[in-house]
């Protein structure tokens, strides 16, 4: 549904680095990506989303992404561009999944519902109206799950309560940046028409 | 409209780096940014359009954008990831919007009509729905432009045959990035729901 009963303040979305899939099918961390977390803030907050997790295991990684959201949260960069600021402040950035879902289990005093999305379709899959409809129960939290690299593993899916239909383009070319798929994603699920 | 119908093989994808405003509201050129390239490019494949041209007057940063093209068309790149390859083959790097037009028109033998998109509402803006509508005359080309910096100029909104409405988020907050924003409006006038 993407009328304006569909509320927003319930639902976080995360990007996830680990655990996803290279090139080869292995198993790795991916590297966090400067415009992954201005992008989907921004996206978040336009379409008012309670929370945006930054997911990776790796100490350093996590560092680079505090020291971002700081230039931009109470740095030179807040100042500059409040836009940005207002975007960052949504963001947290967590060691894994399961510290983002305890994180929302604080606020919300209930477990969140994972929703992962991916370019391959699953025989589970709903659709983004489905999953709007679920989204009015208010009191329900929900998370979606985006992945990075060669998309998240069997393990993250296997765990979700649902997978959401892929975006179908025109033609078998199905390659859009987790950045351009986290936003297409929101406004069907939230945008106004 | 968002039926099988619509054909995006008549519209191109257009983004300008001259003449936008600044924060200050001074006309300048920005300078090109790699994820803009491959973004939009990757979108304008995935929902099948024409053409993804890239606009900016500084002979140096067409350099840069031609340099990045061919890495991943005949490059490294093209072996590495043949994705990138598909989408970047849309991509045209040009000094200015007339060249574009230029170009539209040796393709299709008719000057292409103009749609201008923005975060800012106008008097005169048409809906996706609407727009989809006019697409359907295949044979008259279209070219959907997007700012960078601050927005484009008046005198681009000026000479507007449409211009969009703007993307309506939850609230006073809209500050998509632009390949956030390209994305939302690809998926709404070619995205199969």
């Amino acid at each position: 549904m993407t009328d304006n009963l569909t509320t927003a303040s319930n639902v976080s979305i995360a990007l996830l680095h680990y655990p996803v899939y290279d090139k080869n099918r292995e198993v790795v961390a991916t590297a966090v990506t400067n415009l992954d977390l201005h992008d989907i803030a921004r996206s978040a907050k336009t379409f008012g989303l309670h929370r945006y997790y930054v997911i990776t295991p790796v100490v350093e990684q996590r560092a680079l992404s505090e020291r971002i959201r700081s230039h931009w949260l109470d740095g030179w960069g807040a100042t500059y561009n409040p836009k940005r600021k207002a975007a960052l402040e949504l963001m947290r950035v967590v060691d894994c999944l399961d510290t983002a879902i305890a994180d929302l289990e604080e606020s919300f005093g209930k477990k969140a519902k994972i929703v992962v999305t991916g370019a391959q379709g699953r025989a589970n899959s709903i659709s983004s109206a489905e999953l709007g409809e679920l989204f009015l129960d208010a009191a329900q939290p929900y998370l979606l799950l985006f992945g990075t690299g060669w998309g998240m593993t069997e393990d993250v899916f296997n765990r979700a309560d649902y997978v959401l239909e892929p975006i179908k383009g025109r033609g078998a070319y199905n390659h859009l940046s987790v950045r351009s798929a986290a936003a297409i994603i929101l406004d069907r699920l939230f945008g106004e028409r």
